[in-house]
């Protein structure tokens, strides 16, 4: 996996940045800040949610299920910035291997059946999904309290497949990058600008500077 | 991994039961019913929860974060559930290799530093967890309509070590079983109570009947 862009910008494109953490002052709030920050200097359209100050509903409902479900206007907004991206970028905590519940949950109830992926004609449900999702790149940044040997031996990094094969690849996003920063409980200042600053690089080179038109 | 039992049971034990499931006719309610019933059978006590019919809110807030925070007393009341559980069976489908949000919530929130692990006084989050919960054996039934081979190929079956290794292990719960129902979309009657017998059988083995002491 390398860190080169694959996207050779020329016209601005849409990005759908996503966080998911509690706390204000969290690390994944500076990494955020400085993904919106980065993408707008670079002259690309940032929708961003953070989805506990909006205040996610994250629990898929039994009536949204089917492909041709009605959903609620807010659910078919997220449903529509996710297939106009042109770029994804998701940014949250290792909780248990796994994101925390309001980000799963957007998993859930916005990487629908016929907007993220759908089945061949004919398929009963039990094929391979077809992706549908046009986004060129999807990156996530996520932080941790385990040192990188330990969540590798012990856990064998759970959210380098969630994300990269579970999700994204199935959902037709090839072009994948991630980064887990850790120890984040003892970490310096410094460490930490440091970090952001490897942040700023990864989102320039997946999502360059807007070029103009020769 | 055998599927013998460690539980040498002589007087009946807890069995703490979480489904996780927004459909009431699924087929995750029909292994809900059969762990349900066969516990009992077997004498044991049973405390069930079906977290969609609950309306168990999922998403873990700020405040409930740091180790003494105060929790609502219906957290409270999950966490001393757990805290005093002899076995534990989580029943969900397969959603993106991973549990539904609602799930994901019920593990943030109640899976609580204190109830369910800690760190060595002196350590500042960083180091290995002391897993406190004193179950005995964990279970976990999940459905899915992925092929088991594409499963183990595409995906690296995750589910595997998020509930292996990231929970139950991490909080001390080493005797551990999981089963993967697949694929259920193509499933006929027949094979589904095949599959509901091995759900008694499992459960009885894990969990036998009550003996009457000599």
């Amino acid at each position: 996996m390398t860190c080169k862009s694959r996207i050779n910008t020329i016209f601005p494109v849409k990005i759908l940045i996503i966080l998911a953490h509690p706390h204000k002052g969290s690390f994944n709030h500076a990494i955020a800040d400085v993904t919106v920050r980065t993408c707008s200097e670079n002259g690309h359209e940032v929708i961003f949610h953070d989805l506990y100050e909006e205040d996610f509903q994250a629990v898929l409902p039994d009536t949204e299920i089917p492909k041709n479900a009605g959903v609620p206007a807010i659910i078919e907004n997220h449903c529509k910035e996710l297939t106009g991206a042109d770029g994804i970028v998701l940014i949250h905590p290792d909780w248990w291997g796994q994101p925390p519940a309001i980000l799963k949950g957007y998993i859930d109830r916005v990487f629908r059946p016929g907007v993220a992926y759908e089945f061949a004609e004919g398929d009963s449900g039990e094929g391979v999904p077809i992706g549908l999702l046009s986004a060129k790149a999807a990156l996530v940044f996520n932080t941790s309290n385990t040192p990188l040997q330990r969540e590798l031996e012990a856990f064998g990094d759970p959210l380098q497949t969630l994300w990269k094969n579970c999700v994204f690849a199935l959902c037709g996003v090839n072009n994948f990058y991630r980064k887990m920063f850790s120890v984040m409980v003892t970490s310096t200042d410094e460490q930490r600008k440091v970090w952001l600053n490897e942040v700023a690089e990864t989102v320039t080179q997946y999502f360059p500077p807007v070029k103009a038109r020769v």
